[in-house]
């Protein structure tokens, strides 16, 4: 048994690899009249698919009512009409976007009549392990769709319905459109994606969305190259020189405005001289908005000082575990530093190299913290929740990536491609460049 | 032991790892200086240099007398004047390329008063594990000063005495200009990579140059990405359109000029209607120059069938283990394809994606090639030894790598940056482009 389903993945991934060149050479308005029939097909079965969904609904509405999830995943799994028509507007949207393919980085003469290019190209096969919105679904096919890459798709349990139908309905829509059918791929079961990790023959990245535990499983069981990010612990710091209004509506937004996103801020660094003044306000302000506020020891002692209007029986004292700790809900916690040094150090040692944010009106300060601290995305005075491929202008992303090395951040076209070296010559060989009458190259950008 | 082994690998490593923040922030100004310097010092240092190269060259002379090792390493090892100077001259080659860093690869007004920039930084904490060679010294390092990163190095045991010197001279030079003495370490032992290789928390990419073992066993003992190329399996495709001479020095060049070169061509895939009157030319002059050929059935038909001059007792017939094989010697396999495609399909399922040249006057089948191959290099009617840093005209290079990923193919200072995303705002937060009265982004390319 396990024999037969790991030939029938391993069979897919290979097809799908496949069609991955196929891909590869299809034009910009091939893989862009793909997506628009795409589109139109979701809008075309949207009773079909609110139908399925339905059951998906149906159950997750027990599984809320016995307890076992929590009533804001019965929210996201939701995809009726209003949402089919805004994922068929984002994958026009995706079409819109200029052709990430074929884009020229580099052209050199190395000499005359040998020529180098740099070109962008698809990376070829990618796996995605996506969570429980079905809306995820139609935006990572047409971002794989549009970079030219075949794609192999695992949702979640909970959506199984819904996801299976939005597959049918793509994989119709392609295949009309000329485009290879088994370069789209839906996996149904965890052991179909246990076998897939082991298809590093073919799969060329795999993109984790998910828990943490998700993503470590994944990088701990394949050789093939992983894009996640592990943790999100975004810091913003309010340096001495912050506006303390600016400060204020920030960190209200970064904590607030959606607490389970990976880009909201968990733990917020203050200088020492706003202990007195601006802290106490703050942590009022959080506490208005609901949130739990945990303080170091300064912190602690500054708040009880004050005068200001805090519940002090719902303030706690932070822990070492506080500084690693992704909340994903309304907590925050606060910890004191004498300088931006010790702001930059502190993000370093127990950040995630996501996101962080400075509040200062001393634009050297910032220049000094962006060039310090080793974070994928590195602002000033705005939220941390602006990292995201949307607001970035990316049309959309598959997820963020928190790794050194690229694509790190919000990871969208750009990010699914990858690039060949193209040599024209007319017969060169490298032993021409090579002893006492040897050629020079002349190394001229074109 | 271990442990305190452990320990201070850890500990070289995290002061490696803080040591790269203050590099980050060096001008380019300062970098370049102390590339300078080190170029200075190594010229200064040459007798001395000389003296400790020449107990290894005693040590490896013993080794080849004993047939342990080869008499090309030997070659390999000699650290002479000459080669210092070169040394030095490729160190301010380096000094003279462009500033990797600081480039802004994206610039976009998100919105009023908020906007988005891409700037490329350095990795941080590279680890370069390298071959025999005492002049991959410098210029590793140059590189890895140059782009603002913090290097682990470990050397060939053969070049055990070599290392320490070029260590000792390069370091001191460096410290001398003001940039952080533990920016750069050596290391000596294999105890030494193992632990380093556990170092995940400060080392951002390994670098194994070298055999394909030492490549696997890096890939599969640690957590930190890794560069490298695990195979040079290279191709060049003969196709019916192609020119016979432009073909015949092509295919020589690729296979002799420097054959154990990861480069270096390894099967030549040849279009049927070159069978009778081209192969048996080429044949005869790949065995008039040393070369071992192996011939599949049809080629060997071929052949044998020919009126050429050719030594047949010489001739081998290829088994399948021949089109996976980097042979890094005399020896070239021959395949007879039906067609473009065939060759195509040949090259992606049994090569190991570095580099492999077209030999046609047709641009067409050309631009197909260049589209279907998944390799790092497509080449058109030029040999495969191009495929090289110092050729594309980086200045140099670190390895050459047939990931999919970036960086792919030759890796020279522009594969040793990454970049982060830097935000400007004014008090900018996500809520106000959320719920009914949401305002809009601008999206405008600065």
């Amino acid at each position: 048994m396990g024999e037969t389903v790991s030939s029938i993945i391993l069979q897919e991934a290979a097809g799908a690899k496949l069609a991955s060149t196929e891909l590869a050479t299809a034009t910009a308005e091939q893989r862009n009249n793909a997506l628009i029939a795409m589109a139109d097909a979701l809008e075309a079965a949207a009773d079909e698919i609110e139908a399925e969904n339905a059951k998906d609904l149906a159950y997750a509405k027990e599984q809320v009512e016995q307890g076992r999830i929590k009533e804001a995943l019965y929210g996201r799994l939701k995809f009726d009409k209003k949402k089919i028509a805004d994922a068929a507007e984002g994958i026009r949207q995706v079409a819109r976007l200029a052709d990430p393919l074929g884009v020229c980085t580099l052209a050199r003469e190395l000499d005359q009549g040998l020529n180098l290019f740099r070109i962008s190209c698809p990376l070829g096969l990618v796996a995605v392990i996506f969570e429980s919105r079905p809306d995820a679904f139609p935006q990572i096919v047409s971002l794989s769709i549009k970079s030219g890459n075949a794609i192999l798709l695992k949702g979640g349990k909970e959506a199984e319905n819904s996801n299976r139908i939005i597959y049918k309905v793509l994989k119709s829509a392609l295949t009309k459109s000329g485009l290879p059918e088994s370069a789209v791929v839906l996996l149904e079961t965890r052991e179909d994606v246990n076998q897939m990790l082991k298809a590093d023959e073919f799969v060329d990245l795999v993109i984790p969305r998910g828990s943490n535990d998700l993503v470590r499983f994944v990088q701990d069981n394949t050789r093939i190259p992983v894009l996640g990010h592990a943790d999100g612990v975004c810091h913003i710091y309010i340096d001495d020189a912050a506006d303390e209004d600016k400060a204020l509506k920030i960190v209200l937004d970064a904590k607030t405005q959606y607490p389970s996103a990976c880009n909201s801020v968990e733990t917020l660094l203050i200088h020492k001289e706003k202990l007195e003044s601006f802290l106490p306000r703050i942590t009022s302000e959080l506490q208005k908005s609901k949130v739990e506020v945990r303080l170091d020891e300064s912190c602690m002692a500054a708040v009880n000082a004050s005068k200001f209007e805090i519940d002090r029986s719902l303030l706690k004292l932070a822990t070492s575990d506080d500084w690693t700790t992704e909340y994903c809900e309304l907590v925050i916690s606060i910890k004191a530093v004498e300088s931006l040094s010790e702001a930059i150090q502190h993000i370093n040692r127990f950040g995630s190299a996501h996101t962080e944010s400075i509040i200062t009106e001393d634009k050297a300060k910032f220049e000094t913290f962006f060039q310090k601290v080793n974070s994928a995305g590195v602002f000033w005075n705005a939220s941390t929740r602006f990292a995201d491929g949307f607001r970035y202008g990316f049309g959309a992303e598959v997820g963020i990536s928190t790794a050194r090395m690229h694509p790190r951040g919000p990871v969208g076209l750009e990010g699914l491609v990858t690039y060949k070296y193209k040599i024209e010559g007319a017969g060169h060989i490298v032993g021409d460049y090579a002893g006492p009458n040897a050629r020079s190259f002349t190394h001229r950008d074109l």
